[in-house]
């Protein structure tokens, strides 16, 4: 196979050709790297070494910045930016700027220090959903902000600094690109169609079953049709919310599932990759948009993706989506 | 410093907090790794391993496919796309696709195989930069193609999968997203102020003379104001031209002179580290638009950028450019 696909929502083409996975040194596996537990600062015993914890889920009894967490937000020690500060934006030169403010938080996943998702308890990750829907309800508050970016980095080669399981929130003053493209694309679909076309690719993929890896009665997961990297997983909600902190408990416990699901795959399949994901969901300010639609992409970090896509903003796949998707199904 | 910046062309908002460049691990240096020539199929005498040469610059009496070159432009032996076949465009169920049409070629750079551009003879570098012109003024005559990519990948962890110096060209049934929005966001400029952009840029750099690293007659290397990486530069020539493939032989001869000169300071500040290149020109059917401008961008990849950037379009950079350049400056 070889041809060019059209993200239907940022139309944004990638090349889908998977000769070149037949290419020698193409899928070489690239498994995490780990650092030792004794000296990480994200292990029961060593919470002096973090700023103090915003909230925490603990034991009874058990004292703030102790050991007794299950899961503990604290700011990140080397923040992007900082919640301190008067919002000025301004011109310099030719350009525009604006001060550094923001909240850039740490939501420690687990006391385990190289559990990956799928091993912990379900609880524990309704947990950790749960507190990413709680923090966006009080950041929401700081009128500030205009986004918040929920994702997580695992692995080094994947941006991780850390192998302590953990995601990390960042507060901005405005909406990432991605996310505006995102919104026009998807509005612009809307004018002609009348319809949500997260809607409408939930719909297509359920009725072709080409793509789904797996459904729920709240949720599906799927290797989108034009994925920019092998294994890329989107996770998308069956019911129309553009905002994620909209969530039901009810949906958090079919969206536990589905992803614990998807990661014990990946984590089987492509032998522990370093991997990220990333919530998009809708901007602060704009409520119950009929055109966005809440959801998860995760990109499997493997061998090479090189500067050049970022770059360029030209993707070459070599592992076709239905290859991709039928390989995950049996794992 | 702790704030963010807006790409004056594209509206992408980066966040340059030179505090986390004292993080412990934030910047270990990434040298590229080098496979062996013995096996290399870019060196004299493996002609045989690479398919039949496109063109080349030899000695005199050496015949095609043998030994004497200085420069050979062959097919990528895994080619992402092909030249033979039909371009159709259709449906797929809701989707898009269009057949996988396209030219895929590799330029081999010179005979040594682990030099860097700043070691090669000038000569050499002038060459190479005439071939991008003549392998552009060739492609653009196939009416079915609509833009034509050029790029270096150097080093690994730049997604090069060999040593051997050399650069690739990719000619595309459509335009790469980050050249729509670059044309999207100059044209909007040039709505509203009836200049180019990247002119005013120029300007601007040369008036504050911050971000310069370096300028001869008719061009200008910078680190530009929103940059996504540490020490990512942007080579733009002061002449207002779109399309690459307009350069006059005299300019080749500058654009040589500072490529070769941004590459020796690169090589020696951040000891050899992978990188890549990417030429942002016209689309083939576009002529002399009044809004963009040809340029390069040159993006060393140092550790700590992980797949969340390219996943959400948010960028940090830890080296605001105005440090970068005085570094570079003083190389």
């Amino acid at each position: 196979m070889r041809e060019f696909r059209r993200d239907p929502i940022v139309g944004r083409w990638v090349i889908i050709s998977s000769e070149r996975a037949h290419r020698p040194f193409a899928f070489s596996k690239t498994e995490r790297e780990e650092d030792p537990p004794n000296t990480c600062p994200f292990c029961w015993g060593n919470e002096k070494f973090t700023p103090p914890e915003i909230v925490a889920i603990r034991e009874p009894h058990s004292s703030k910045d102790t050991p007794g967490w299950s899961i503990r937000v604290i700011p990140n020690k080397y923040p992007a930016l900082k919640v301190e500060g008067e919002l000025i934006k301004s011109a310099d030169g030719i350009y525009d700027k604006i001060t550094g403010i923001g909240a850039h938080e740490v939501i420690i996943e687990t006391p385990q220090h190289n559990f990956d998702l799928y091993q912990m308890s379900k609880t524990n990750v309704e947990n950790i959903l749960k507190i990413y829907r709680d923090r966006i309800l009080d950041l929401k508050k700081d009128i500030r902000f205009e986004y918040i970016l929920i994702f997580k980095n695992c692995g080094k080669q994947a941006g991780a600094t850390l192998t302590h399981p953990h995601s990390q929130l960042i507060a901005l003053p405005m909406i990432p690109i991605i996310i505006k493209q995102e919104l026009i694309g998807s509005e612009n679909y809307f004018y002609y169609k009348e319809r949500c076309i997260y809607c409408d690719i939930i719909n297509e993929e359920l009725n072709k079953n080409l793509r789904v890896i797996s459904e729920n009665e709240d949720f599906i997961a799927i290797c989108p049709y034009a994925s920019r990297f092998p294994f890329e997983i989107w996770i998308l909600p069956k019911r129309h919310d553009p905002m994620y902190e909209d969530i039901q408990d009810k949906e958090i416990s079919n969206l536990a599932s589905i992803i614990q699901l998807i990661n014990k795959k990946l984590n089987l399949a492509l032998e522990k990759p370093p991997y990220n994901y990333i919530l998009h969901t809708s901007p602060l300010k704009q409520y119950n948009l009929s055109h966005y639609h809440w959801h998860i992409e995760i990109m499997p970090q493997l061998s090479g993706v090189g500067g050049f896509e970022w770059g360029s903003g030209f993707y070459i796949n070599p592992i076709p989506p239905e290859e991709a998707t039928k390989f995950l199904i049996e794992t």
